[in-house]
């Protein structure tokens, strides 16, 4: 007898968490034996939380196929933890009245490494709390920092953007710098991990080329350093450019930059560091300086996306059903890579509780010994992520992404108070 | 007896201004019984005051083709504005002593409206001084504020970069928006003119549709508007995005944010409205936000340049040097719009002096009533700037993008001291 599904978005979406969520929800159909409808949750866990569910077996195929080429989470997600058993027993209490009210046998969340302590967590209910479900998570973040998994889905992507991005400035600057700008700064995002930062320095594929400098969350902040570096970059090339994470601390460890507010995770709300840079750069140096905030637009452009991306981001969906189907609960979907050049990887599994709150940071031999590029080996580990285009569908010259129509299902159960949204 | 041309690239480069200088190249190379070698000034008129020419004729066919699809200037720009012949007869006579000794006979300049009033007085150097040359105009400004001309080369990619930005971080909002981020807000460029801003909103397709809110530079800031826009827009649509020009204006007519720098050509350099935007936002309606500053990314995004763009700069090339050697001066080329939709245009050409330091701003009736968004006037205009897709070539996940060897020629005078750099 097929039981329903349930599936998720949690965290910080990217280009590719559709192209899991069309991963779950087509390899599902394809199993009506063991999987009913499959309703998602809107807003991520909220939705599960409220009985807010949406009934996807409404949507066309046509419509769960273009999920592939759409950026953003399609169900809606959110930023939101659940506590462990013994500090918040009523929100799995309730999770258990509505995935029973709906008869949920299969909890696919879609996230990152908070996620998975909430995916761990339901995966535990039937021997905590009575309520048997297998639970999977699939991967999701463009911060790269999931443990065992060879890479994110959202990452590659992300990190497309970013050496593309920084290759297309460094030409704008290198012609711009005999009388205006010499030097760049584009900040991006990672908040712990240098990842993100790290995949620019695929764009310098000799010396001299952009990015010159890379920042990262992993070193420390040395301005003096900094600077001497930036003025033998704009002697020696023309100009400067570099790569900035959002992350960068100081010597005290403290973010460089802080926009002053907390996520709902508790994590400092950051912003605001390239300008900070770039002062610094005017005010010694007194070079004329230029600085981009990448922000959104790098997590959210699909339309630079990787397709090796797309493709494990699809995959880590697919397979997550299956395990599913197969009886598997408690594990991550996850990358495994046999060979770095030519790429060859597989999808694989990893238990929870070795996933769950581990964060992944840049192994230091990925970092040049001066602390401001990448090393070879860092070049063989990323470079094989953002291989390959695969371009959306436009119309009148914009990207043709899908609205689903995302149909509630009707509630059954009295309304629930969320303890903190 | 053919002479040799003289080709530069003036002021902030583009996506699309090599696609005009390989149309300019690759014309020259086919009319060898009046054109000779084409000779680039490296950054610009600078190279040309300084004699620092580069021999364009020894950089392969192949090399010059790839132009068309490399971003930035590839001889090198400048922002260097010659002063009238009143002020500046120094500079003048040395143009000529350098054009004298490389046997120039052509003048092709390869910018905006400050270059064209330049290419102005080189098409005068016969008659003011005796030096007869054929000066021709290539337009290129991503603010698309030349007259005469529908567009400016450079302007479409921009727009088109501007349009899919807005598109993919409106997805991503929408999607955070029950627990997280609920307005967000990307500065463009545009100092004087709101074109940039307003090729965002050819995002909204329909209502609610990312952006919800443009702010131009035509239209003075006021705050209280602004904000109860933005909590309209968040309350009836869950999310606000907002694509705000650098060049906007308070009611005092003042930039809203100045870096405190000026260019070479003694415009206030702008940059940084975003966070105050975004602050003004968090301040008065509490609402979480995040912000992008897309600066340089936006004009050398050649990854998502725009068919027509990239197009269009090449025709305006190639029909520089046919004005050329058809024994045409004092032109600039331009492109004619002979209908919307489907769009039809040609090439055709207007005197410089109706051309130099002629700014064309916005009609006002290209503005919404409520001065937040853009009219269907607007959109027949610029709807067709943004269509197709010119994919680069990539190499290893990344476009490959040219650089040329850019071999000098050997200086014959004494050295020249600039006056102002």
């Amino acid at each position: 007898m097929p039981r329903n599904a349930f599936y998720a978005q949690s965290g910080g979406v990217t280009a590719v968490i559709n192209a899991s969520a069309a991963g779950v929800i087509e390899t599902a159909r394809r199993h009506p034996d063991k999987i009913g409808k499959l309703l998602a949750g809107r807003n991520g866990i909220i939705g599960a939380l409220t009985e807010d569910l949406i009934d996807t077996s409404q949507e066309p195929a046509e419509a769960i196929a273009a999920l592939r080429h759409t950026p953003s989470g399609a169900f809606g997600s959110c930023r939101y933890k659940l506590k462990g058993f013994d500090k918040n027993m009523a929100e799995y209490q309730r999770l258990i009245e509505v995935f029973k009210a709906h008869d949920i046998g299969y909890f696919f969340y879609n996230g990152g490494g908070d996620s998975a302590d909430t995916c761990l967590k339901v995966s535990q209910l039937g021997e905590k709390l009575g309520y048997p479900i297998q639970a999977i998570h699939v991967p999701k973040t463009v911060d790269n920092d999931l443990p065992i998994t060879d890479t994110c889905p959202g990452f590659g992507s992300v990190a497309k953007y970013v050496a593309v991005s920084i290759r297309e400035a460094g030409f704008d600057v290198a012609s711009m710098a005999k009388t205006s700008t010499k030097v760049f700064i584009l900040e991006v995002m990672g908040r712990h991990a240098g990842w993100i930062a790290a995949a620019g320095g695929l764009a310098a594929e000799k010396e001299g080329d952009s990015p010159h400098i890379i920042l990262f969350p992993e070193i420390k902040f040395d301005e003096a350093a900094f600077l001497a570096r930036v003025d033998h970059c704009v002697k020696r090339y023309g100009y400067c450019a570099v790569v900035a994470s959002e992350g960068l601390h100081n010597a005290a460890g403290e973010f460089m930059s802080e926009a002053g507010t907390k996520d709902a995770f508790g994590h400092a709300q950051l912003g605001g560091l390239a300008p900070l840079l770039a002062g610094l750069v005017k005010d010694k140096l007194k070079y004329k300086y230029h600085w981009a905030v990448a922000d959104y637009l790098q997590r959210a452009a699909r339309h630079i996306a990787a397709k090796t991306d797309v493709d494990q981001a699809y995959a880590v969906g697919k397979a997550a059903v299956e395990l599913a189907v197969a009886g598997k609960s408690g594990l991550m979907a996850t990358i495994v890579r046999h060979a770095d050049a030519p790429y060859a990887w597989s999808v694989g599994e990893a238990p929870l509780d070795q996933v769950a709150n581990v964060e992944k940071k840049m192994p230091r031999d990925f970092i040049t010994a001066d602390g401001f590029h990448i090393t070879e080996a860092c070049r063989r580990y990323l470079s094989p992520l953002i291989q390959g285009e695969d371009y959306p569908p436009y119309r009148n010259g914009l990207p043709q992404y899908v609205e689903l129509r995302n149909a509630p299902v009707v509630k059954k159960l009295a309304p629930f108070e969320l303890g903190k949204v």
